[in-house]
């Protein structure tokens, strides 16, 4: 580690670059760059030569995650996240993150002082899971096998292997990943929710990576003539279902933890007529949270209302699981880092737990993990409307580049 | 009146003419004869040649509905239902007080003492509604107006006007309701419930046609992403809906009347993926009552539910009827007959409502008007596992002819 000088972030760049990117898929405010679209290959080989203009040694890997080394040895530090979109989705969800990272790699391949560090910059493929959820990172990290990647199919029944052929990457090298290159892997990400407007602060460090876990409910009950039926002759799916999920929003109300969050969002009734009593119904229920105690504890009293409601009702209630995603806490002394490069800039930065995933859930497996928010004007995202303001995205950016001088100074 | 000898109701032709009317349109056990279907009108003509050979005067009215009219002259009965069914609905739903009326109005003829009564029978058109809900009890009752016939159409946008000329009806002159010249309409029907099984009677006296109101209530919030929007911060148009369903079960079976009906039907949720708070949530909820002051009552509780919902959550909460049909009572002194007559057959008759609509609805506007209902095996109705025991049918055609008797005597 040298005395090194401070890395100076080019705003203008970093928005033209940003606004460049954008221009690949480009519907409306937003973007549609779903993973091995056209416009999703043609971002990444526009970027591919940004980062060769920026000095990086630049690669397309064998599941379209590019990569840009910086020609130094040593160890430092990878900077990153997706350019692949939702459909539909915003201009800086994944972008922003990516563009950070080659603003910042920029900056040190330009001063004297910085030359010698290693500053990669990766954005990795398919986070949003058009065939893989964080395929890039996953695939990186030896977190997949060939099993996986030839059942992964997109929703119109594409595989996987197929669109790798089409681009011509299917005898591309699987990657490698130089684990002792990196002490840290930073990932900056818009936040996607309204906390940070809500409470005006402009920085947040991530304190960990919520889990999920997703319920399919069904009740199954017998369809009656809804006006000769009398009332307790009934075996009403529908309403058993109605009462589960009003005690499971109270229960979770009265006894879920400050950061835990919870949804029921599907319900379907068959066969669904007015003076027809349903004879199935079914919801769509999850929850989240940091800490694995917590959905725990979560799961029991869900299971305990749903055993409740068995026991009172004429139907069957059946509980299926549909997704379990364990929840990752982040680096803490890096965190600190993160709050220490905010205050620098005279900025406060909160602790807040990420609500959705990303690529950083990969890595916090394999290398000290830290990730870092800016606001989501109004909370949007996965949304052509979401943006955040210019003053914000050059202040993450500076945050974020003073973060790395802690990490490397 | 006379002292007339007792109408014999002969058991194999009763059984005979309805597995002839069975066989048209016949659907496994039961038969698909929706209004102005091929079997549906096939079945009329069958069914007019019946009437005929039975001594009546037969006619098919310009919608359709199939009138039986002895010679005689005078005040008399006019006993019937209908002939048409639901899609693959059951072989004895309206049949049966068609077929009753037939096998009495045949009896009287060959009885020397019943040859001056006036005993007609009739099978309405379109009582389940393929084109308008009792299509041809309104048409004989002067309840439709050109309007009405004009906008019929079937789900598959078909014009009622159209089937009708398809027919060679449409230049047949409108019914006449002979008003004067019925002292009584009656009309016989399975239960289409589980309450006479349930408890064991076999001839149930129905006391009134409850009446029915029907509603959309919708929610209206915020779609938001599920993980990343605090619970304080969401409108959430599921969750509430939820809750306001919950609290009407529970107000309902706290304060309905002994024969009160309510239903969720259905409910449906959109965007409806797991991972975003629902925008919008919609419920249909029915209820039904033989009182219109108690349906004004749990009208006025509903709105109560509504209001207080609205009140406690970031979400609109709107209602909209989409059916309101008033109850209407059965003639008492007609009813007694009814129970008199159970009794000579050694049966006690119970009193109850009707949860489902009928033809006698819309007659008992017009002339005193009775049903009498027997059981369903199982309750089920509308569906083509429905039936009704050999001994249950023969008995309630037995008591039927009584109560005419009784009547008529």
């Amino acid at each position: 580690m040298t005395d090194r000088s401070h890395l100076e972030i080019n705003a203008g760049r970093l928005m033209n670059d940003l606004q460049g990117l954008a221009g690949f898929g480009k519907v409306g405010r937003g973007v549609d760059r779903t993973a091995f679209s056209e416009a999703d290959m043609e971002a990444r080989r526009w970027l591919q030569a940004r980062m060769v203009a920026a000095g990086l040694e630049a690669e397309i890997d064998g599941v379209g995650s590019l990569i840009g080394r910086s020609p130094a040895a040593g160890s430092g530090v990878l900077i990153g996240s997706h350019t692949d979109s939702v459909p539909k989705g915003g201009w800086l969800d994944g972008a922003l993150g990516v563009i950070y990272g080659l603003e910042i790699a920029r900056s040190a391949r330009e001063s004297p002082s910085w030359q010698d560090a290693v500053i990669d910059v990766v954005s990795f493929q398919d986070e949003e899971g058009t065939f893989l959820p964080c395929l890039g990172s996953k695939s990186l990290c030896g977190e997949i096998d060939d099993g996986d990647m030839d059942r992964a199919r997109d929703a119109n029944g594409q595989a996987l292997r197929d669109v790798i052929a089409r681009f011509g990457l299917d005898h591309t090298p699987p990657p490698e990943f130089q684990r002792n290159r990196y002490c840290a892997y930073l990932e900056a990400h818009i936040e996607q929710g309204p906390r940070l407007e809500a409470s005006g602060h402009r920085i947040g460090v991530v304190t960990g990576i919520v889990g999920i876990r997703r319920f399919r409910i069904s009740a199954k009950g017998r369809s009656d003539h809804a006006g000769t039926t009398p009332m307790p002759m009934r075996h009403d799916a529908g309403a058993a279902l109605i009462e589960l999920g009003a005690e499971l929003l109270h229960i979770f109300a009265a006894s879920a933890g400050p950061d835990t969050v919870w949804n029921i969002g599907n319900v379907t009734f068959a066969p669904g007529a007015a003076n027809v009593v349903p004879s199935e119904a079914e919801m769509l229920f999850e929850f989240r949270d940091t800490s694995s105690g917590r959905l725990d504890e979560m799961e029991s009293a869900m299971r305990e209302v749903a055993a409740q409601q068995r026991a009172k009702s004429a139907v069957t209630i059946e509980i299926t699981q549909t997704a379990s995603i364990l929840p990752v806490g982040m680096d803490k002394s890096l965190g600190s880092l993160i709050s220490a490069a905010a205050d620098s800039h005279g900025e406060e930065a909160i602790q807040m737990p990420s609500g959705a995933g990303h690529d950083a859930m990969v890595l916090a497996r394999h290398v000290p993990t830290a990730m870092m928010f800016i606001p989501s004007i109004g909370g949007r995202s996965h949304d052509t409307a979401e943006d955040t303001s210019e003053e914000d995205i050059v202040l993450g950016c500076r945050v974020l580049a003073a973060t790395v001088e802690g990490l490397l100074a």
